[in-house]
């Protein structure tokens, strides 16, 4: 880990900082050096490809400034593990950047490591390395994810084909949902909905599990990031097709039901919410009941919501078959 | 690469940003997916080791506001590149995290992409993925480099031995000069040494070249981002010895020389002085011949400036034998 710090850097002790809260992290992977020399050394297994991915998150962007800090580290953990889920990959190690406003309090980062400890034994990870700077802005934080996949079986994006069924696991729209609760938007939930739908914010799950079984079934697949309609998006661009999803079969929680009941306009945050990050994947027609198999094996609800076709773009249905697409996809800005 | 975006998040366009800016950078690696898919697929060569090393710039912090974009792109990427060097690595890929303010220009777009595509070129690697966010307070960025070196092959900085010589490469203090010629601090200096110092802080020289060679030779190794005190300190800390520096041995470039002409307290900063990411290595006495040949295959000084002995922590004497060991050594703030 590095400890280099700024030259005009204030306050912060960051070798403190990395041997009280992270060091521990590191404990039992020999490849981190105990997060006190340059860089990490990790053996990746013969036969598997590494699998890289980064994302970063920042306070009041990606995060409430309120959110408890264990839950704010395993939000940042679990937001990388989803993306391997998606690629298929069992994680193996992180990287660590946080820069921490000047006057971050000992408690927080307190709470932080604790957070990262818990998910680190929930998914089998460890802190590989990485870097703390003081900086004035806001708390941001960011994780590279590594892990490994055997030779050949990653999935993609941009390998689904036309007549592909395509299933999402979970329920979507929760994470929207509780973004809204923990904005005080949505009063007229019942207390366990609206915790329900909090956590799912704060504390989304990875589908590890589920991407690790993928492999020789899916024909493509994705995690809800930016949102159903979006990420549908990117496997319709990256396959050259288009895709149809009748809303009526949009997977909702009790807490996502209750908030559609309350408001009709709650379907659009389950097409088009952030955040969830369950995964969207396509299946040839034939192996339909090979997921109905895998839902069963994993206790997951995985739910038939449309089809690839040809062309190009998403299209929603409702239940008498009229078009109600949202014109906004997403997060991202057109 | 990730174009998830925020849910507050204003105005800017991940998606074209990446598109326009970054993907072009990702072209002819593969693994990269086209900075389209959810993670980077790499494939590490047989009997390597992967090493990953994290670092993050802020800027006003580690970068001055008025850097040029390039050369904040180029410095974000050598930081990192010379953490390998110090392992002995071979660069490969490194992925990109950056927090823009919500204001940035394109043109510091257009030119942080060009200087990424310098370096690239210059030092044999891609970008194999990464995360952009809107955030609302200073930019900062985060380079995770990935690199790979033979098994058993790599340096460390805990296995310096006790009678061991100290050498380092190139000259130090120029990066802390330039620093200060930035800051207007420095007016004494000639128009060319202010040049020389200022390029030394903003566009670092990763010694890899030299780290590729020293495997076999050097017994510990570490590259100097906190100051040259201060990194000794640590490869003495994980030996468990102690080191000694004649001052008089330290090199410096024509700017140094003139600095410490006009002001002795520049020996302070070649001590101290933080971001010259040269090597600091240790050899066994009887290698000395070897660090010689070394330096004139590679066309590059390297200069014998003390000896590991027993004990703890590190002295620094001037030329009659006078302790003038700095109190504070390096940026960290004990």
């Amino acid at each position: 880990m590095d400890e280099r710090d700024g030259a005009s850097g204030p306050g912060l002790s960051e070798f403190d900082l990395i041997a009280r809260y992270f060091a521990p992290l590191a404990a039992g992977f020999p490849g981190a050096l105990g997060l006190a020399d340059d860089a990490a050394l990790i053996d990746v297994t013969p036969g598997t490809r590494l699998v890289a991915t980064t994302d970063a998150l920042v306070a009041g962007v990606h995060f409430l400034p309120d959110d408890p800090a264990d839950r704010v580290a395993r939000k940042l953990l679990r937001v990388s593990l989803s993306d391997l889920a998606a690629m298929g990959a069992v994680p193996r190690a992180y990287l660590l950047v946080a820069a921490f406003p000047t006057d971050i309090n000992p408690d927080w980062l307190q709470g932080f490591a604790a957070g990262l400890a818990a998910d680190q034994a929930e998914f089998g990870i460890v802190l590989a390395g990485g870097d703390t700077v003081a900086a004035g802005g806001a708390l941001t934080l960011a994780v590279t994810a590594l892990g490994e996949v055997a030779w050949g079986r990653e999935l993609r994006r941009s390998t689904a084909q036309p007549d592909d069924l395509i299933f999402v696991s979970g329920t979507l729209g929760d994470s929207a949902l509780g973004l809204a609760v923990l904005r005080g938007e949505a009063p007229s939930l019942m207390a366990a909905a609206r915790a329900a739908a909090r956590d799912r914010y704060q504390l989304p799950q990875p589908r590890l599990a589920l991407g690790g079984r993928l492999a020789g079934l899916a024909s493509a697949a994705i995690d809800i990031s930016d949102g159903l309609v979006a990420d549908l998006g990117h496997i319709c661009a990256g396959s050259g097709l288009a895709a149809r999803i009748e809303s009526a079969h949009l997977p909702l929680s009790a807490a996502g039901h209750a908030a559609l009941a309350a408001d009709p306009s709650f379907l659009i945050s389950a097409l088009t919410g952030g955040d969830d990050y369950e995964l969207l994947f396509t299946v040839a027609a034939h192996d339909a009941d090979r997921v109905s198999a895998l839902a069963a094996a994993l206790d997951l609800r995985l739910t038939l919501i449309g089809k690839m076709t040809t062309g190009h773009g998403v299209r929603v249905v409702d239940a008498d078959g009229v078009d109600i697409t949202p014109t906004g996809s997403g997060y991202r800005h057109f």
